[in-house]
C-alpha cells in the first residue's frame, strides 16, 4: 500500500536521527509538545466534536462514546502524560553490563531504539499522545493506526505534535498516522516488515487474533486477559472477598479484572455466601459449576464456554476444584497467560501456583488489578504483553528499546 | 499439516514438565545423552552412512558433503558439546530483580523457559544435537525442522535423545523431529502459532528471507552478515592490514566474515597496495569502485550489486569514502546489522562510529570474527540474531527464555 510505504520510508529515516537526541533535547520536545496540545486545545476540541458527531449519527453507544470524547480537562490530563514521560530516566546509552573476554576485548551491552514501532488501536484517543511520547521519549519513530472512530481527534493531536518536531528542526517522520482507516491499511501494516520493527496492536481480542494470524512484522501480543483467583482450602476468607470483590468490581472492563474464581471444595459452603452477598452490590452476575451451584441463591449454571471468556463485565465463572493441582491445570487450560492469583495462607501450595501458574504475572494473596506499569513502577505504560517474546507484562520504556554489543579492541585478530 | 500439529501438542504438553525440571535433573539427563551418542556411534554412522550416500548420488558438492560427514571423532564432539551445555550455568529459575511498590507488594522479574521453540536449519548434523541440548537445559521443548539431506542421521541422533527421555520418565515430546522434509512441513511452521512461542531459522539468506515473509509465528532472524571494515584516516595501517586479512579470509564462509572494506581516501595509496599483497596468498579477488581501482593491480571494477552481496567467499569489494560519515552512511545503507569495525585512533572517529551504526556488534579496532556467543563468554551459542527484538547478537541460553513477574502480597487491593 503506497501510503504505508511512504510513511515507512520517512519513520525509517527519522528513526535514524531519533536514536541521536540527547535526552534534554527529547525531553524539551516532550514539554513543548504538552504546552502545544494545551495552547492548541480548541483545534483539538473542534477534531474531537466532529468524530463525536459522527459517532452519534452512527448510534454508538454512549460508553464508547464516552471513551471517545475529550474535554479541557482530558486535554490536560494529556499534556500532563507527556510531561511525565519526560520526566522519567532515559533508558537509550545505558550500558547493561560491560566485560573483558579472553581476547581482551571489552564488550558492552548497551540499550538503543528499536527503530520503527507500527501501533494499531481502537477508538481512544489518549493512545495517539502516550505512544507518541514514549516511542519518542526511547528514540523510536512511530506510525499510528488508530481507529476511524478517532480519526479528526488523531489527526489534531499528531499534527501538533508534528508542527512542534519541525519547529526544532525534527522530521514529522518520528510521528505519523496512518489516514487511511479502512482494514487494507491495517492489513498492510501487518505486512511492513521492510520498516517496523515491531507492531503493537492495542485493542480487544478480534484485534488481537487477526494480527497474530496475519502479520509477518514481529508483534508484541497485548491485552487480553482471562484472569482467575484460586481461593485454597487455607486462605483467609474475608481477605478472599476482599481480593475477589476488587478483581472482579473495581474495573470490570479492563484486561487484569477477574473473570473466574476457582474455590476449593472445603471452603464453598462458607465462602460463596459471603462472595455472593458482596457482589450483589454491584449486581454481577454468576455463572457456577454443578457443585457450586448449591451454596449459591442467584446463580445459573456454568457453560464450558464460561471458562474461556474474557467478558469484561459484571459477570463472574465460579469454578470449584478437590485440589491445588487441579486448580494449576484448570487456569493453565483455560487462562490467556496475564495474570493470576492464589489466595493461601499454605507456605508449600503459595510457591507451587507461583511456579507452576503460566503467565504473565503471578500473585500470591493479591489483587489482579495490580498488573500495571504504573502500579508496578515503571512510569508508563505501552500496554501489557501476554506474549513470551522479548517483553512480557507490563512493558515500560525498556520494553520499546533493543541493545547493541559495543566492543573496545586493541587489534584483536581472530586466531 | 497433521504432524505438525501432532509434534505441536506433545510439545507444548512436555514444556509443562520441562519449566519444572530442577537443574541437577536436566544435567543428568544431558550427560546420559552424550554417553547414549558414543554408546550407540555405530547406529549414528550407519545413519549418516546413507545420507552420504545419497549425497554423492545426487552430486552434492564436496564441501556439502563435508558438512553433512561424520566420524567417530566428530561424534565425540557432538556429545563433548552436550557435556559443555551441561556445565553452563543454569538461567531459569533466576531472579534478576525484586523490588517493593507503593502498595507494598513484593514484585520479582523471574527467568523462565520460553515454552516450544521451532528450530528449520539446513545440511549439519551438529545442530541438531545443539539446538536440542540448549533448549532442554532453558526448559524449552524443541520441534526441529532439519534438511532432507541430513534426515537419516537427525533421525538417529534424535532417536537416541528420545531414549534417553524416556529412561528418565520425561516426555519424547521434549525433543522432536519433522519427518516430512518436504517444504510444505517448513511452510506449517511458520504458521504454527498455537504452538510455537519462536521460531528460528538457521541457514542462507533465502531461508531466512523465506521465513521471515511468511511466518506468523514470533521468529528470531538469524545470521545473515554483510559485514564492513572502514579504515579511518588516521588508522594504524599495519593493524588495519592484519584485521582486513582477519575479517576476510580466516573463514570466509561463516556470517562474521568481512565482505566490504570501506577505506578514507586519504589512505588509499599507502593502504590498498599492502592489502592486496597481504590478501594475494589467499587469492582474493578485489572488486573496488573507481577511485580505488588504480592503486590495484589485479582488481576488478565493482558493481552496485556487490556492495549488497554476502560473499560468503574469498572476494572482497572496497569502497572509497570522503569522510568518516560517508563510511556509516554507506554502511547503514548496505548492512544486514551483524558486524562492523572501525580501525582509527582518533578518539571522536570511533565514539561517532560505534554510536551512529545500526548493528548487533560494533568494533573499535578488532576483527569483526569475535561475534560469536562462545567468543563472547555465553559457553554457547544456538544462533546470531540480526533483528531487534528479544535478542540481538550472539544468543546463548539466556536468549532461550522469557520472564514472569512474581507478586508476593499480604491481601492487598487496588483502589
Amino acid at each position: 500500500m503506497e501510503e504505508l510505504n511512504q510513511l515507512g520510508q520517512q519513520a525509517k529515516s527519522a528513526a535514524q536521527t531519533l536514536a541521536l537526541l540527547s535526552t534534554s533535547e527529547k525531553n524539551n520536545v516532550l514539554e513543548q509538545m504538552a504546552n502545544a496540545l494545551i495552547e492548541k486545545s480548541h483545534i483539538i476540541l473542534a477534531a474531537n466534536d466532529q468524530d463525536l458527531a459522527k459517532a452519534q449519527e452512527n448510534g454508538i453507544s454512549e460508553v464508547m462514546q464516552d471513551r471517545l470524547r475529550l474535554n479541557e480537562e482530558r486535554v490536560h490530563a494529556l499534556a500532563d502524560g507527556l510531561r511525565q514521560v519526560a520526566a522519567l530516566s532515559d533508558p537509550i546509552g545505558e550500558v547493561e553490563k560491560m566485560w573483558v573476554n579472553e581476547d581482551g576485548l571489552r564488550i558492552g551491552k548497551q540499550r538503543v531504539p528499536l527503530g520503527v514501532i507500527g501501533m494499531i488501536f481502537e477508538s481512544r484517543p489518549n493512545v495517539t499522545t502516550d505512544a507518541a511520547s514514549l516511542c519518542f521519549k526511547t528514540g523510536n519513530a512511530v506510525i499510528l493506526r488508530g481507529g476511524k472512530e478517532a480519526f479528526h481527534s488523531n489527526l489534531a493531536l499528531v499534527n501538533i505534535m508534528q508542527e512542534t518536531l519541525e519547529k526544532n528542526h525534527l522530521p514529522k517522520g518520528a510521528i505519523q498516522l496512518v489516514h487511511d482507516t479502512t482494514r487494507a491499511s491495517s492489513t498492510a501494516m501487518m505486512k511492513l516488515t521492510d520498516y517496523l520493527d515491531v507492531l503493537i496492536p492495542r485493542g480487544g481480542a478480534g484485534l488481537i487474533r487477526t494480527v497474530k494470524e496475519q502479520a509477518t512484522v514481529p508483534i508484541i501480543e497485548t491485552g487480553t486477559g482471562n484472569c482467575h483467583v484460586y481461593v485454597h482450602q487455607d486462605a483467609d476468607l474475608e481477605m478472599a472477598k476482599n481480593i475477589v470483590v476488587n478483581a472482579k468490581t473495581q474495573r470490570p472492563s479492563v484486561c487484569n479484572a477477574m473473570e473466574t474464581l476457582v474455590v476449593h471444595e472445603d471452603v464453598l459452603a462458607e465462602f460463596l455466601p459471603m462472595v455472593e452477598q458482596a457482589l450483589a452490590f454491584w449486581h454481577v452476575e454468576l455463572r457456577a459449576d454443578e457443585r457450586a451451584l448449591p451454596f449459591l441463591k442467584n446463580a445459573i449454571p456454568a457453560t464450558e464456554a464460561d471458562w474461556g471468556t474474557e467478558f469484561l463485565d459484571y459477570i463472574l465463572a465460579i469454578k470449584t476444584v478437590d485440589h491445588l493441582e487441579e486448580a494449576i491445570l484448570h487456569i493453565n487450560r483455560y487462562n490467556t497467560k496475564h495474570s493470576e492469583s492464589i489466595i493461601t495462607n499454605d507456605y508449600m501450595a503459595s510457591q507451587k501456583f507461583l511456579q507452576q501458574i503460566d503467565a504473565a504475572v503471578v500473585y500470591i494473596n493479591a489483587s489482579t488489578r495490580f498488573t500495571d506499569g504504573f502500579v508496578f513502577g515503571f512510569g508508563a505504560e505501552i500496554g501489557i504483553s501476554t506474549q513470551k517474546l522479548h517483553a512480557r507484562g507490563p512493558m515500560g520504556l525498556a520494553e520499546l528499546t533493543s541493545t547493541k554489543y559495543i566492543v573496545y579492541g586493541e587489534g584483536q585478530v581472530r586466531g
